[in-house]
């Protein structure tokens, strides 16, 4: 299965697609998008057309987006919020359920502890993925979310799996009894 | 011309399009788009579909949305930023250029004061939209931003033709004078 993980910002937007078969991943691509200018509703538009371009191009079959607001700062957490609506619309207009991670519990399924610092993150995500280089710090950021939900749907699944048999199991036992 | 006005919001999303002939204005339409639910991805989904079929039907050659954030709340404004950016890219994706103003502005355009309340805001909207009725009050915030961007536009056509005739007149001087 391949997801793409987003860290949604207006000036940067990091995004990094990975392929999980099994239990091992694999890097596929990573980079960011840019926008600048005083034209807000421009920028949007041109963070959506190189988001669905990169969309387009990978085809992930799942997507997570960063899910943060800047503290005590309305203005930039309203930007951050712009950004971040243009990064959840893109793959919901390909028909991909979203997922969406606070950074500490990304931090955590990632690195295994939710305080974590930056170099301890991109320590991991090279680790888990051999051979990576990133764009950016955003976009490395963007391979930790897409870590992060390639490890929950593979949980997910597992889980899905072991009820599953249980339930199977139940059955048989049931059949036996009767 | 016409003008879309959009006042932004995850549950409630306020749209009215109005017609400028000369310095009149004419009441099109106006609505209120909702979305609701856990999955902000597919609401914010719905929202791009639904304002974006209220473009194709009404054709607006000009669009503005409401600038405000909500204070002190970053969870809020996050979530405001969201359907912002929804709102921004829409008429953006339409090839149009899109107004920003912020609420105070827009009262003080309408109204004549900044800290004009809901119930002057509306009187007005009626006043220069006569026959008007409002699918709500997000609609009737909607149609006061897009009076206010009508009239702005108007201002800066006038502020144009003044200045190019400001311009012939001093060529005609220039003229005269050699």
């Amino acid at each position: 299965m391949r997801v793409i993980g987003i860290d949604p910002g207006l000036r940067n937007l990091g995004w990094g697609v990975i392929e999980m078969e099994g239990s091992r991943l694999r890097h596929l691509a990573n980079g960011t998008l840019h926008s600048a200018g005083t034209d807000l509703a421009k920028r949007l538009l041109e963070l959506h057309q190189g988001l669905t371009a990169v969309i387009v191009q990978h085809a992930p079959e799942a997507a997570a987006v960063e899910q943060t607001f800047v503290n005590k700062d309305a203005v930039a957490t309203l930007k951050l919020g712009q950004a971040r609506g243009i990064a959840l619309l893109v793959p919901a207009q390909a028909g991909l359920e979203v997922g969406e991670y606070a950074p500490n519990a990304v931090k955590k399924t990632v690195v295994g502890v939710g305080h974590a610092d930056k170099v301890q993150v991109q320590h991991m995500v090279r680790h888990q993925l051999p051979g990576v280089t990133f764009d950016s710090a955003d976009s490395a950021d963007a391979l930790a979310i897409a870590i992060c939900h390639a490890f929950h749907l593979q949980s997910a699944a597992r889980l899905g799996a072991a009820q599953l048999s249980r339930t199977a199991l139940s059955h048989t036992q049931k059949r036996r009894r009767a």
